[in-house]
């Protein structure tokens, strides 16, 4: 059994939530409960986000159960009571998730999901779906800046060597594609989601032969259809200059060099090189695929420079997220048995109820604005409720997408952001109204909250 | 069956390891190679690495077999030939792994493993191997700043709600274990590996009560023997008065108030006036414990401001490495069938053939210098071997170590680094030398590539 067959998706919890669990139960609080996940602010330089890992998160809630090796476990710690390992062998999810469908562009303080259920339920999914949803939602962002830095270019994943963890290199490959890259290097991702995949050498293949022009011509030969070429293993340009002579011996085969790869160096200047190279020995039509330590800002400092690039393999600084590895995301109980709460906590603000967004667009089909609203407040006019109940009483309520429909949402949904909020260096905000039975309701509990908890000498 | 369930180790590959082992299979390529793994350099403030992953890579490598699901993927994918698919069928791993033993402290450029087996099996376990071992040991490091940081305080990992990934949230509560952490929240990686796990409440929690005293009652009559109480839900300074409220009820039944927790605020304000307000109802046993986007640099600062803190909870920024999230591994073919090869890519120096790593220590024992040397070349005199034969002929040569087993390795390898090395700003290098006939060799097969890549007319 590989350590990933161990991850029982019921102990991918923080013990917290048993022991609140045993609270609750103790205490008889079975009331209805629902909890909300979103993200405060936005990270550095960004302005929006893009929604993924619902489907993983509809899948993981409606087939929890606890295993008799599971509560073995938990009963072995001394920490929990017989009771709460009675109630947990009969844990079942029977609530609601009411989530954005996955490619979505959504914005800070909007929930990304709400779960209504007893309360002990919604507490214990915590952790996983703030987990599964925060890497996803994280990546998926990263990656649709890649893909707006690339400005048409093609773009692979070869993250997978450096992401944290084997599930995020799937979960990498799987986000990004969302975002638009055209596949990945990741084979596991490739079976499990329909990726398409790629992938040619490494520097150890072309050193494991007695001569670079051995490897070059032994590869051709294995893949005469699909033949690239990683010309840096010793020198770029003399690299290339070989691939120019394999380029001309499988023309007399009647075959063609697909494209060479650059992995080091100054891509800027070495890839006009290359091309000047290719075009001089009359074959243009040799794509240039750079890969190394390239994120958005890479990408867009090598078009500004002039680069020569038709294709950009992306590891390590977008399988990361780099430059923003992690989302301020946050869950957190906003009503329980139909009574509105929330924390005081200082520069933390949460939206108390169940919620919905809407959004409005303009004449041209553009997002304008969107309003965060009570679920109970009426429908503004003309605008687009976003979260979906995708689980009602435990169940899915409708099958699962393909990873082919969300892509094909998100790519409708960027094609209606306006352009300021794609910049890679956003300074505007989307505006994100309050809906006024929300903001009543919220002025209102927290004037309670403040009478209630703070008012009495404190 | 869960997502993790599918996590195929044999599929966790770059479909280039499949291209290129086709091409070795085509080439009658069947030599063996020795692939060394290392750290290029340091990220910025580190100046020591701390070995971890060794324990799982050993157990994937030597369980690696392609099921019929996995080969009949790869066929469909229309890349890869019949006599590929045969060859896989029979795979497995009959070479030799010499690693770091988990909990070592390591420097750049140092080979962390190295494996020795014919070439087609260390290329296909490329991408897996270093999947494993960066993850590991980034976070070992992470979590080893943090212990050092905190002083001799207590520290627990509560990083799972924004770890990349539950494999990372597993790998994450491990590794900062491994380094000298308390405990961790994460309830399965209390199972999988016996680490002390921790956790009491939420906001949802206290506010999912009446009032803030209800819910503090509440636990302690849940938890008597194990009360700690979130103060911050509503204010801190109130949430303390209460506390010490609880803590007076709680004395009546002959029991005690373990810990308050703090996690939102001036925490050195805060956390100097709960202590007062502890000291003054004559209760200065009260643990106060505290969390809130915190790492090394975090703990260190609120130390220095004179907070009054026993423990830190470390989550999102510890998990992820959130200021150097990844490490600039490489696994490079360093020998194959007796040559020694490496690649001249401009500014990634690759040190060639089978390797061992030699440590001096002075006369207290503490950590002098390294000699990185050929495994060849003869011990020099007073030195350690660090690379020790963990896989040989594909098979376990010991049992699996215990993490406790390791830990204490790490402590003990703590207590040698001398203490410029263990600064959070580090800025000396630990002095790492070449042996001379690695040099030599090293300089021998640079000239001849040089030579022969570059030398004619390119």
């Amino acid at each position: 059994m590989t350590l990933w067959e161990q991850y029982a998706p019921e102990l991918l919890i923080d013990l917290y939530e048993l022991t609140m669990a045993e609270s609750y139960l103790k205490e008889g609080m079975s009331g209805e409960a629902t909890f909300s996940l979103f993200v405060r602010d936005y990270p550095p330089r960004r302005s929006y986000f893009v929604a993924s890992g619902m489907e993983h998160v509809a899948e993981l809630i409606t087939g929890m159960r606890f295993s008799e090796a599971s509560l073995d476990y938990l009963a072995s710690t001394g920490k929990l009571t017989h009771d709460l390992i009675v109630f947990l062998r009969e844990f079942r999810f029977t609530g609601t998730l009411r989530a954005l469908p996955e490619g979505r562009i959504f914005f800070a303080q909007e929930p990304i999901l709400e779960v209504t259920a007893p309360i002990i339920q919604g507490q214990l999914l915590e952790t996983l779906i703030m987990n599964v949803i925060q890497l996803e939602t994280m990546i998926a962002g990263k990656a649709a800046r890649c893909v707006h830095a690339a400005q048409g270019r093609g773009l692979v994943d070869f993250s997978l060597r450096r992401t944290h963890g084997v599930d995020a290199g799937v979960k990498v490959a799987r986000a990004s594609y969302l975002a638009g890259f055209d596949g990945t290097s990741n084979v596991l991702a490739g079976k499990l989601y329909g990726i398409p995949i790629v992938g040619t050498m490494a520097h150890s293949y072309v050193t494991s032969f007695p001569s670079e022009m051995d490897s070059f011509l032994s590869f051709a030969r294995a893949f005469p259809d699909n033949t690239v070429l990683l010309i840096d293993t010793y020198d770029t340009l003399c690299g290339a200059r070989k691939a120019v002579e394999v380029a001309r011996r499988m023309a007399e085969q009647g075959k063609v060099l697909r494209a060479v790869r650059l992995d080091s160096g100054d891509l800027v200047e070495l890839s006009r090189e290359v091309r000047r190279i290719f075009v001089e020995a009359g074959l243009p039509e040799v794509k240039i695929l750079v890969s190394g330590s390239l994120d958005e800002y890479g990408i867009q400092k090598l078009l500004d420079d002039g680069a020569e690039i038709d294709m950009f393999a992306i590891g390590t600084r977008m399988g990361v997220s780099a430059d923003a590895p992690y989302l301020d995301i946050a869950y957190k109980l906003v009503e329980y048995g139909g009574r509105p709460v929330l924390k005081l906590s200082s520069g933390k603000k949460t939206w108390v109820g169940q919620k919905q967004i809407y959004r409005k667009y303009d004449s041209g089909g553009n997002m304008r604005e969107d309003l965060l609203c009570l679920l109970s407040e009426e429908q503004p006019e003309g605008a687009e409720p976003l979260l979906e109940a995708i689980v009602e009483n435990g169940e899915r309520r409708r099958a699962p997408e393909s990873l082919e429909a969300v892509r094909k949402r998100f790519a409708e949904e960027w094609a209606r952001l306006p352009s300021p909020y794609r910049a890679l260096d956003a300074t505007r905000k989307y505006p994100v109204g309050i809906g006024r039975g929300l903001q009543e309701l919220e002025d209102l509990v927290e004037e309670d909250r403040r009478n209630e908890e703070l008012g009495r000498g404190c």
